[in-house]
């Protein structure tokens, strides 16, 4: 019998993971690849190539590849490239889902990861039928995928869904943008971290993460300590929450979503970030809006997510599911 | 000859207009009548069947209606409804649509008046064949009408859109919806008066519009000020502008418009009221977004664009155009 399956690909800035991912969403088989030893996107594809067909020899199926999904960051829909990524090897534009097309002979799509998070979290995880959510991911950055009308907002040119650059506070931190006061800096891992340095700073707490700087903390870290009841940790969550709900709420504005998703880094940090966020997004929220907009964890798991919504992109691209 | 036609309805707090449109956007007949006379609202769709019958009969050309588009003040789009609209004698939840519906026998739509607008400048105005834009009405408050994918953005719930409750600065001026800081009450024709009333609080210009209070003030009058050279008129206007340039810079990370229309009494200061919002919109943004989204007013004439947009939805809701 033959297995109709996907390509699933996850780039990051130093790995990249792949997956044959079937209609169901069951991966079949992953791997895992750098992506920055290599100096030319092309050669990154030819190795993926390598490994999938040595991978599709070994498995006793036989499986037919459709298509291609690929999320990345800074990837742009429309065009199939990354652009200008700041924390990766290739630089400039690169026309990855061409090359991708080029190598394996089948329909290529790439997105950015938020949104390819959100497309597989509609397909495959908590959102599922939902056609109107809003898709946050807390990592080192946050990022958005807004699903509007069954469908992710684009935008005109591609780059729709950057709430993470919502000016939250007016000349506020500074960000890897060249900007002041976006949300991510504030509500991310990272933005977690400057917090709990500041707090450090002030003196008012005792904390056991004392005598740490901001390199030596890590989000688990400060999520360990809050679930020990660590004032301090707690105070920062409780903030990053403010930030947050706020954020949130001019969101709900926007697109009046169904459903507010989590995933990512920070989310797996439970209630402690969520009941904060949701208590001051309801504080802050119109009335029309208040007491129906859930915020969720992620129903994917942290490692599969990215590659089942690469996958899931593919697959709603290619008409199948 | 038959002539197929929608009614297209624009309902205010105290007045409503209706007419006779075409398919192509061509006002056949226009009438008005108030809207705050009658106890019920159903006794208002009373009269307007008599008023269209009557001018049906009156005029040369046979016509058939086809349909009806409503715009109006909390008008939701899901439901047919206006609901809880703070400035109108119609209290609750009024399934206006279905009144409309029920007395002329023809499928019957409305929406808010933001959105109606939105889906006028598409079909009539300056937004033809633009699937990603934003419109903004600048009016008393602050409304919005969001297309992404050639779509309007109704939300789960048909309550998308509210950027004029945007929350842009903490604990800023009190809001009629009981909130502070929105939006609208910094960029809308109330906005820019208060803003006028507090410059001339400082003592620091000397002004034409010296001696006016609030309720004396015009939105005109500060135009015309503005025009003269006046500088607390110009000032207030770069004030204006500034609040809603950085409002729409955080609106186009969220969707990332091609264009955004402004349209409403304040939007007619043209140049005034866009130069400034347009400077601080570039300079808060992303670089990705910078220097390709334009600002423009409206295609629509003032007092037809409401109309147009009510017809729009019709024509568009029955799949003739």
């Amino acid at each position: 019998m033959i297995t109709q399956i996907v390509l699933g690909i996850d780039i990051g800035g130093t790995n990249a993971d792949f997956a044959f991912i079937d209609r169901e969403g069951i991966i079949l088989y992953k791997a895992n690849l750098p992506s920055d030893e290599y100096n030319t996107a092309n050669s990154f594809v030819q190795l993926v190539k390598r490994m999938a067909e040595e991978a599709m020899t070994k498995l006793k199926k036989q499986l037919v590849i459709r298509g291609i999904g690929i999320g990345a960051p800074n990837g742009n829909y429309y065009r199939g490239t990354i652009e200008f990524a700041p924390n990766m090897r290739w630089e400039g534009i690169i026309p990855l889902a061409e090359y991708f097309r080029m190598a394996f002979g089948v329909p290529s799509f790439l997105t950015n990861d938020a949104n390819a998070a959100a497309i597989g979290e509609r397909m495959f995880g908590n959102a599922k039928n939902v056609d109107d959510f809003i898709m946050i991911t807390l990592g080192t950055g946050l990022g958005s995928g807004i699903v509007s009308n069954g469908r992710l907002i684009y935008g005109h040119d591609g780059f729709a869904g950057e709430l993470g650059h919502v000016i939250v506070k007016e000349n506020g931190r500074k960000c890897g943008c060249g900007r002041r006061g976006c949300l991510e800096t504030y509500a991310s891992v990272t933005g977690l971290k400057r917090t709990v340095v500041k707090l450090l700073k002030t003196g008012e707490f005792t904390s056991e993460l004392e005598g740490l700087n901001f390199n030596q903390l890590s989000g688990k870290m400060v999520e360990k300590a809050a679930l020990n009841g660590d004032e301090l940790a707690l105070e920062a969550f409780a903030k990053t929450g403010k930030v947050l709900g706020k954020a949130m709420a001019n969101a709900v504005a926007f697109s009046s979503p169904k459903l507010i998703v989590f995933f990512g880094g920070l989310a797996q940090a439970g209630e402690l970030i969520i009941k904060p966020t949701k208590y001051e997004m309801e504080k802050s929220m119109l009335r029309i809006y208040q007491n129906k907009i859930p915020i969720i964890a992620s129903g994917l798991k942290g490692n599969e997510a990215a590659l089942l919504g690469a996958a899931a992109l593919a697959w709603k691209e290619l008409g199948i599911v």
